[in-house]
């Protein structure tokens, strides 16, 4: 068993009692062991339909608060190669807005609460996957993750996160899955060393992706993990506690085996864009001090801003195989929670 | 047989001759046997998959002119359930305006007649889902079902309500199964009181739900309804021949064994709000009136608004119950249609 | 064998090699023998089941950045036919804006370039079907057909065109079905006279389905096409070399066994709408000069615009035979690419 079976938050006491057993996909926290985890998406990467019985007569429901394409389609390919069936509902465009606070006097835009949604959910699907994204005005709240808590406790079954206000587990264990292949492959036994870079970007975006990345670098354990970042741009420390912290991205780069390129909007300055600066953007001219580095991004990406043209069109860049593995990160984790 | 092996309208002389046998699924009328239906509901809420089989190779076909969560979700697994293959269209979304009228130069918003539409769709499904709401601006034209019946009328193949412009027949069916699934664990012979009342909202909502709960309560004639709304609220006539109508709550409530709340535009007045009054809210207070009724709303439901927060989380609510029983309603007439 | 096993596009250098064997269906050049195309199609039309485990454990991706009703449905319709997994995806309200030209600073609207995006799908997919139209505002940009062909050049699968710019594949196989059928079910044996006649509209319509039509009946051979509009909308040479082209409407009618109605806006003048005469709708007088003929059209089509009421409900119009076959064009397709 490499997920944990508990739930990721603490449930209310008027909640619906989980049954015995189920689990979460929330965060790095809700998994026992990430290389068995990482050892099952790899077995799937080799043979996709090996567990084509396991989600027989089970169903996922997949709700999207905000657009998703490849964790919506990765997700999908990952649920019916384990033969599960898959309910796709995009809230915000099929649905309506939900309620998430308490007590409220519902009179105003939204037409449903979530105790209610969810619980609902709860009696259609075996498993429930959610997206959702910060507001980026609200720091305490988004970091709260009450969206995503209110699903885990009202649903009574298991909730995987298909990205939250501050996390997006599944892209993280799609990179790790990543990292360690190419690593193999090319037959290393030392640590490799990774750097995230902050790269610039037009809009205010979340810090999901790098505070799950961080998270799950920390606990991985097996790399070197550096973050560097323009000045106010550090993420919270609770997620890269263990790794090293710059702000020179050249001393930065320097020897790295993985370059992970992504934007973030501050988590100091809540949601705001500090910084634009274009010498950030990673260029064939950035990599020449490290090691040959193999370039990631989770995507989209935005060419030219964030990577150059000759770093994603070119030898280095390994993109494209980072987001095919999201469907057997996304396997793995199914097969976990329905196995 | 349980469902009528005819069809809900009457087929006008040009319309696709209807192959021997099919039928509809619009309202009351096209059921022959109601308990008979809630039999086959319950049994297939204690084995979903039995009839996993019968809709191998068929295929159903769900048109949404009107957003819709749990009807779209119950339904897709019911369908699921049985082995039938689910087609979603938004056609409000993903597709273009319809044209209803006969005989219109359609030169404006409309790119395709509902006579083409239906028809195309009578070629690519085995049965076809519809959900349509009313304007509430003209109430003939409402009431007359024009959008239901043109389909009814083209398709050539069974049609199934997925709520109408005046009735949702897949809801009022599983509010029977929940009635008598919950009347009978209470091992009760006589028959319950059932009061459907009216309660406030901050917009003006079609009469499909309370107009399709009465008659079908009506039929069942294994309860005894009451229902109460305040002047200017009731609903047509044709509905609600046998249920006992009022206008005071409380007394309506007295000695209850379900109350059934719902809010609905004035059908006299036709879709206008008459009254706001927040004294119709149901309550915990409102309930001590009654027999320890279980409380029941088709959702979503607008929290502290139609109905406290007190009752929603509390013990007398079947609210998630009667929504997770949309499944059992709809694999039942699915079932019947296709067996 | 009967796609080529060959690129509809020539690939760059710099993009993913394709597996032997793989193809497309972008344009009638990608089919080496109609008939044998059409003989499929007929036979699933007898018997839709027959090939269910064929594409077992494969998977078509559906990417609309267009709205779609007949294509997308009976698409969908005839891979689960053949027993594939469907994933349908409407990247212009699920997803976000692509990018589609080379070298740009993405620093506006779009979020993801074709690049990325398309191998990705690559990655995901077995098959990519892909809907898009043209801007209707630069011509050579339009016919360049650059959003069809970076799909081709860099999702690394067979791509199966569900409208392009330019043409409509689908559409028109699915309409010399139509016209096999129906000539032979009247056991004729000489070539029929197939009459395509521009109708007005009030909307500027690409040319995709006649520049397709006429593509298809050109090469296909097996009728008499000629091709009639008011002066100014003539179709691209390319298309309709070896139709008779004519600009008066009741001659060109003459003897006509099918009539193929459809707007489209000007290519000379392009995207222009040069005429709104309503002469040039099809009624039935016009057809008194024709051999009795087949009225066809591809849907949606506006009534007592572009065709009469009288027509279209009367015993002439095959328009919704032509839209059912539209399932098993497809079906054979996807055999053929999957088989």
């Amino acid at each position: 068993m490499v997920l944990k079976k508990e739930q990721s938050f603490k449930p209310l006491a008027f909640s619906i009692k989980l049954k015995k057993g189920m689990n979460h996909f929330i965060s790095v926290h809700d998994v026992t062991d990430i290389n068995q985890l990482v050892d099952q998406a790899l077995a799937y990467k080799q043979q996709p339909f090996q567990d084509k019985v396991l989600g027989m007569n089970k169903t996922i429901g997949m709700l999207f608060m905000n657009p998703s394409m490849r964790t919506r389609i990765s997700t999908q390919v990952a649920a019916r190669n384990l033969g599960m069936e898959v309910i796709v509902f995009n809230v915000d465009k099929e649905g309506w807005q939900l309620e998430f606070a308490d007590g409220t006097v519902m009179n105003g835009g939204s037409s449903e609460h979530v105790k209610e949604a969810a619980r609902v959910m709860g009696r259609y699907f075996d498993v429930l996957a959610i997206r959702t994204f910060p507001s980026l005005k609200n720091r305490d709240e988004d970091y709260s993750e009450s969206y995503m808590q209110k699903f885990v406790q009202y649903a009574g079954i298991p909730v995987v996160s298909m990205e939250s206000a501050t996390l997006h587990p599944l892209q993280s264990l799609a990179d790790i899955i990543t990292i360690r292949e190419q690593w193999q492959q090319g037959g290393k036994t030392t640590k490799p060393k990774v750097v995230m870079t902050w790269a610039p970007h037009v809009k205010a975006l979340p810090q999901s992706v790098p505070n799950s990345f961080a998270q799950w670098m920390c606990r991985w354990n097996e790399a070197d993990l550096t973050i560097v970042q323009p000045e106010g741009y550090e993420l919270k420390e609770d997620y890269t506690a263990g790794a090293c912290i710059e702000h020179d991205q050249d001393k930065a780069l320097r020897d790295a085996d993985f370059v992970y390129v992504k934007n973030w909007s501050s988590y100091r300055d809540y949601g705001k864009i500090l910084s634009t600066d274009a010498s950030w953007m990673i260029t064939d001219e950035k990599l020449k001090a490290t090691n040959h580095a193999k370039v990631m991004h989770c995507l989209p990406v935005r060419r030219n801003l964030v990577i150059a043209d000759e770093v994603l069109d070119g030898p280095q860049s390994i993109v494209v195989e980072e987001a095919g593995n999201r469907v057997w990160a996304a396997q793995a984790v199914l097969s976990e929670i329905i196995g």
